[in-house]
Parts: C-alpha cells; sequence; structure tokens
C-alpha cells in the first residue's frame, strides 16, 4: 500500500458473525470481496469481525465508514432472532428502521402465505437505504450512505456483489504479478528484494513462504496500478531467485 | 455473546497481511485459533486484518491489547523488508527493538553461515519479550505483555500456538452442538427459534442457512459454557425442525 495508489477509493469490510469467532465457520468472504475490489481499482485497507452485539455492530459501521471510502459488511440480515444488522445500521445512521414498501411488496407477492412477521423483517430498512436486488434471493442486501450490507452466505453475497459492482466508484486496477522458486529461503534474498523494493517505490514487493511436497520455496509477488513496473520488477525477482542457484518459475506456486 | 461467558477470559486476533488484503491468499488462521481458543474457554471477541504498514500496526495493537484478556497476532515476522510487525510492537509498548542475545546465539548455532544480517533481524526483539520457541523454526515468535506474536505461514503459527497454549490464562470451555434439516427455510422456524433462545439466557442459539446437493438447508447451533442447557435447548431445536415436516439431523451439515 503506497502512495502510488493514493488516488484510489479505498474500502473496509465488516463481517458480523459469531460463527466465524466461535470457529464453526471458515470465512470465504472476504478473499471473494477483495479479489473484485483490486479488479475494481478499489483499495481494501482493513477487515474486521464483531460478534453479534448491537453495539460493537454500531460502533465499528460509524469507525469504518468515517475511515474509508466505503464499507461493505456480510452476515446478519437474515430473519431470525440473532440477525440484527440491519436496525444496526439504522442506529449507526440515526435514522428510524421502516418497512421498505417496494421490498415488502415483492417479497410477499413472491411468498405468498409464507411471508411472516419474521420475513418481513427482511424487508425493513433503515429510512433512506436503497436495496441491492439480486438474483440468488428474494430478500435484498441494501447500501445506506457509502455502507453495503450483505448477506453472509457466501452464495448470496457474491450475487450481492454483482449488482453493487455498476455502483462503485473505480480507480486504476491494482494488477499483480508473482515468480517463486522452490528451496529459496527467505534469510537468502531478504537484501536483494529490498533493494528491488527500492527501485519500484510505486509497488508493493511481497515475499511468501510456502511449502509444497514436503519442502519450501518462496513466491515474490509485485502489486500495483504500474504494469511496466511490475513486470520489470518481477524479472529482477526471477534473476534473485536464479543467484541462489534456483530455477525460477513464473506465477504463483498454485 | 452473553453474560454466562463474561467471566471467560477475552481474546482479538490481528492479522498483518497485505496478502490478505489483496486476495492474494486465503486466511485459513483466525479459525484454527478460535477453535483452540473455544477449548480453552478463550471468548475471542474481534478479529482485524491490516496492512504492513507501521502506524496502522501500532494503532491496531494498542487498542486491541488494552481492551482484551490477550492479543494474537499473525504475520510480518520474517527476514524480509515487509516484515516490520516486530519493531511495530517496541514501538507500540515504548521500549527498545533489540537483540535477543539467546535466540541470536540460538539461530547462530544453528544457521552457521547462512545467518545475516536479515535473518539476524528475526532475533531481533521488543526489550522484555519472552520467545515462543516451536518445533517448526528456528526463528521463534514472542510473547510482550499480553500480546502474542506469531508467524503468518500456518504450520509455523500451529507449532508457535502450541508452546503458547501451556502459558494461556483458562476459562470453562465455550461447547457447542448444532442439529441441521435439508429443506428448512430461516423464516419458518425464527419465531420458534427465538423462544428457545429466550428460555436459555446462558447460551447463544445461532441459525446457519447452507447449500447441499442443490438445495437449501438450515443449521440451528447453541453454544456456551453450560453443556446441559445446550443439550436440553437442542432437543427443543430439534423438535422445532420435526414441526416443519423435516427429519432432523443431529449435528453440523459437514
Amino acid at each position: 500500500m503506497n502512495d502510488a495508489q493514493a488516488g484510489n477509493p479505498t474500502a473496509a469490510i465488516l463481517i458480523i458473525g459469531n460463527e466465524i469467532l466461535s470457529g464453526r465457520t471458515q470465512d470465504v468472504n472476504v478473499q471473494f470481496i477483495a479479489q473484485r475490489l483490486a479488479a475494481l481499482g478499489i483499495r481494501l485497507q482493513e477487515v474486521r469481525v464483531v460478534p453479534d452485539i448491537a453495539a460493537r455492530i454500531i460502533g465499528a459501521v460509524n469507525e469504518l465508514r468515517a475511515a474509508y471510502t466505503m464499507l461493505f459488511t456480510t452476515g446478519g440480515i437474515g430473519p431470525t432472532h440473532d440477525d440484527i444488522t440491519s436496525e444496526c445500521i439504522a442506529a449507526a445512521f440515526g435514522v428510524p428502521w421502516e418497512l421498505h414498501e417496494e421490498t415488502d411488496q415483492e417479497m410477499k407477492a413472491h411468498m405468498g402465505e409464507r411471508y411472516n412477521e419474521a420475513r418481513q423483517r427482511m424487508a425493513t430498512m433503515p429510512r433512506g437505504a436503497v436495496p441491492i436486488k439480486n438474483e440468488a434471493s428474494i430478500a435484498p442486501g441494501f447500501t445506506m450512505g457509502n455502507v453495503h450490507v450483505m448477506a453472509g452466505v457466501p452464495r448470496i453475497m457474491q450475487s450481492m456483489m454483482k449488482t453493487l459492482e455498476a455502483t462503485l466508484p473505480r480507480g486504476e486496477a491494482i494488477q499483480m504479478r508473482a515468480v517463486h522458486g522452490m528451496g529459496v529461503m527467505e534469510g537468502g534474498i531478504a537484501a536483494g528484494l529490498e533493494a528491488i523494493q527500492e527501485a519500484f517505490p510505486q509497488l508493493d514487493l511481497g515475499s511468501y513462504p510456502f511449502k509444497r511436497d514436503g519442502g519450501w520455496g518462496v513466491a515474490l509477488v509485485a502489486k500495483g496500478t504500474d504494469l511496466p513496473a511490475i513486470e520489470a520488477a518481477i524479472i529482477q525477482a526471477t534473476e534473485l531467485i536464479r543467484a541462489q542457484g534456483v530455477e525460477p518459475v513464473q506465477g504463483e506456486p498454485g
């Protein structure tokens, strides 16, 4: 994260989820959203996971929506008693939490007799919210100011994200290239890698050890918006690996 | 998260990782640590992911170590230029960052001529830190006050966590039981589930939709330290599913 990307819009993700904090569920939403944001040129700057406790949700929403261009939340918008995200967004913005008439009509038409009090909670939103319609669920997410409120179920979140993307401000796409080598040790290339970072201050150079087939290797990753610089940095990183007596392989270790 | 667990120690996790925020890497450390903490009776209350930027790391460390009984960090303790966690912990505590003599000797003895300046960074710690030795790496993590600083590579982090566990304060183990049913809709059981939650205020009752073999189901999860109450709540949740005309299945959907 450096000055060369400083003009790009920024974002945070807030995961509302006891099930992540208890270890019950492996989160997969962060990586999906992160990859989509990178493609849109939006810099993801922070992720938080908080429990289903109103004060915690409201506090985090207000901190993060003030600190970044936009905030994405996942989780807590279903019909059950532990789904309190929507009320909390209303409280964070200091607006009433009220039935969204159009959504109410659509859900009633779709669900008929099954449209009960619990389900009507999913048509209730902060005043001023704009629904995020999606192909995966009749119940929408919603956008309130710069906060995009999405489901926690990955399939539904992904569908909401697809709808949202057309509406988001964009920056220069953040690109990434990698080269890796088996048997390379980070300690042996650290000085050389730092020199490459200094030669390309507009990029982020990262070094990531990995284990494969019982042996260790290192992946070197160049990231930024300046693709020619990324490619030049990867050529130097490739030479750095070769100088260790290792045959470099382009791309991620996979 | 409720009052019945209020006596248990609390924890947060801070992930220092551009590679998570860029979408390059799928985090798997949170779930591992979360499950170990639950077994030890430690309530994980927050997770944050921040980039490899000193001010962001120092700020998050100081907020989280003040707010919870203990803080675990992962990432940023290798030998390369983007590994700045250790210096940041020293800055957060306002103490010098200096060579840890015993670790320096051990790494020198182990690595011989390969022990260069970059690797010596891994023997450099905040003054007063206690190394976290481990089976996966000669370079240790360290504990500074209530902050446990671990590697980001899952295999090494897990080995450090194993060492740490003997030293952590414990609470009553947090237990979890589940029952699930295919074809159950959250909206159909929300009122019944809320009634069970009200009958067992010492527990957290959660409801989690899942998709399997092309159809949707719901898992109902009871969590807390009171095992007889958990089992009684799951019996009621089982009846709730059966009342929907669905055959309940004990446990997680797997």
